[in-house]
């Protein structure tokens, strides 16, 4: 049983060392830039590695729809397990990768898709084994997690803590993908489809940004309702999910509230288990390449739980009721428990509305007043 | 492949419970009590279960040393998997468990002994693969925490918040083996064990009991330090391993100090993955019995880990360094950073102290002033 690594970027060399480190056979490496210390493991043509009988298990770290996609199907078309670390690819592909995993009798595994180095989706899986997962939820990027934390912490602004972040490389020059919750949008429709074993997009999840947030938001929510994160939610409702991505306010002595810098938090909640939280580095070579070393390892032991896909679960965010929090200088016709003027902001706590609904109500504030902030409140 | 359960107390039910919910063919439950509704599946025989060869995985839920021992040598010997929700009977024979489970070509799994419903020692296990571990820590007992977050929460005294959760169920009638550490002192050897691949036994664990705590200690402690939370430690430091129990102190961000009631989180810090903790429900019948229920699973998918011990590694809690905090009516030669006089109270905090010697000095304390209280500081 060989190891074949696709991408020798941040995670795919994190992998490679832990892997070597262990013991572990890895005989080829695919790029197409040189890499001197890889010598004749490295290769630039994909047919050395699947015409390779020798190996047993791919795992893709090249990132991306395109190759990804095509060089992972012709994996599992091959007969070889795939692990992957590919949120994008996953998100999109879930279901036809999975059906060609199972009808080609082997595993597709991507746990280091979803919070870098904590195991989470690995654990989720095996939850649902014996056990009716009800809802998922986390802190599941990084940079939007330091920009907050470092904005509460040392009540700063917005932009002067993402230029920070910038700088120390936890966000890109574009960050959008961050702050604006794609990234986390295709990881909680990820966890959701784990955890209710269904097949949820990109496109089926509500997401609003979190760039709006202001120094006086802060303030208001730190001063009066607690505190503040950016988070994913899955919700299951009898026969319909809720999957959505907000700026969240949760109670001060809440698990999420001590998630500082870049670190992660996820949760599921069982029906037996409970709550369980995974917390830790949710990003980064070395725990993401372990996360990736991980699922290599489980598949060469057969750690594999192929479920059947139900798909008769479909999205709707109209279930789901929570109060909100919207700052702007609209005058709004909301119904709300708490209406406060400040420095000229309109600061209004909803009653509850559905996901689905404040969503909309937020989008046709903005069109009047573009840097209004808004956020569900989590009890 | 069937299962059979041995003990049908409160985890031995749940677990039971469970994997009937979920297919799994659990063909016997040993019992010497009468339970109308297992019909013709409970026996008092154990020669009925250790004779079947359909059955190759036994779960222990007996407890206590006798008979749980004899019973879980006898089904490795027969060649079949052993999973134990027994920390007292892991600790003991840890090392002839898993040497007999080797010798025999079987598993042994007790990820429920430690942390309820919480897959800790599983993922730990998993984490030891491929990573250097090189310190577990965590709250692992639901009664401490509980009284300890109830005595901040509400500034109340321990004997009266002990006497509610005597009340609750939380505590037993006879709460020494809690509140005095033994609990979590083999709830630490037998992670550090894991952890550090190696065998630590409950009396090489240094414990100091949260007995003593009183108000005036957690008003110091809240209003000056943080947040103090009941806790066990296992730390590597090259060819020893210091592995200890105490009241512990640490900083009011720290993830720990949001774990209130009954709730347990535990945490390893490994070479690649940094910083990973894991908090849940660490006791109860269906948190812990899904915990048992999960290990049989993995037991029948293959998924076991077995790793030669490798027994090199000595205790030595001389290598531990830590500041403590120390309240006290006795004046002491020790060497501090912080000495006030309060009430009557002396309240120390100490220069850094090797563990032993701090564990040595609270109970030469202790001698002239049975009330005194003491604390490790986490930074």
């Amino acid at each position: 049983m060989k190891i074949a690594i696709l991408g020798y970027g941040v995670v795919g060399s994190g992998a490679y060392e832990i892997l070597k480190n262990y013991g572990y056979d890895v005989k080829w490496v695919l790029d197409i830039r040189p890499h001197e210390e890889l010598g004749s493991v490295l290769t630039s043509n994909y047919d050395d590695i699947l015409n390779d009988k020798e190996v047993t298990v791919v795992a893709e770290a090249i990132g991306g729809l395109e190759p990804a996609h095509t060089i992972v199907v012709k994996a599992l078309k091959a007969g070889k397990h795939v692990v992957s670390s590919n949120k994008h690819l996953i998100c999109q592909y879930y279901e036809e990768l999975h059906n060609l995993a199972t009808e080609n009798g082997v595993t597709i595994r991507f746990t280091s898709a979803v919070g870098g180095g904590i195991p989470w989706l690995y654990n989720l899986r095996r939850s649902v084994r014996c056990d009716e997962i009800s809802k998922v939820m986390g802190i599941m990027n990084g940079t939007t997690n330091f920009i907050l934390d470092a904005m509460i912490s040392d009540s700063r602004d917005f932009d002067e803590v993402l230029k920070e972040a910038q700088a120390l490389g936890y966000a890109e020059a574009n960050p959008s993908a961050d702050i604006d919750g794609l990234d986390v949008a295709r990881k909680t429709a990820i966890s959701a489809s784990v955890a209710f074993n269904t097949i949820i997009k990109e496109e089926n999840v509500d997401v609003f940004s979190m760039r709006y947030i202001q120094k006086c938001d802060i303030d208001y929510i730190c001063k009066r309702l607690g505190t503040i994160r950016y988070m994913g939610f899955g919700i299951k409702d009898k026969d319909s999910v809720s999957v959505f991505v907000e700026p969240t306010i949760l109670p001060l002595g809440a698990p999420e509230s001590t998630v500082c810098k870049n670190f992660n938090m996820i949760t599921l909640f069982g029906k037996s288990v409970g709550r369980l939280s995974f917390f830790g580095q949710g990003a980064g070579k070395y725990p993401t390449g372990n996360a990736l070393a991980q699922d290599i390892i489980d598949v060469m032991s057969n750690c594999s739980y192929i479920q059947p896909l139900q798909t008769s679960l479909n999205v709707d965010n109209d279930k789901q009721l929570r109060a909100y929090y919207i700052r702007t200088t609209s005058v709004l016709d909301v119904p709300y428990t708490t209406y406060e003027v400040i420095d000229g902001y309109n600061y209004y706590i909803t009653s509850k509305l559905s996901v689905s609904k404040a969503h909309a109500l937020a989008k046709q504030i903005q069109e009047k007043d573009p840097a209004m902030f808004v956020a569900g409140i989590e009890e």
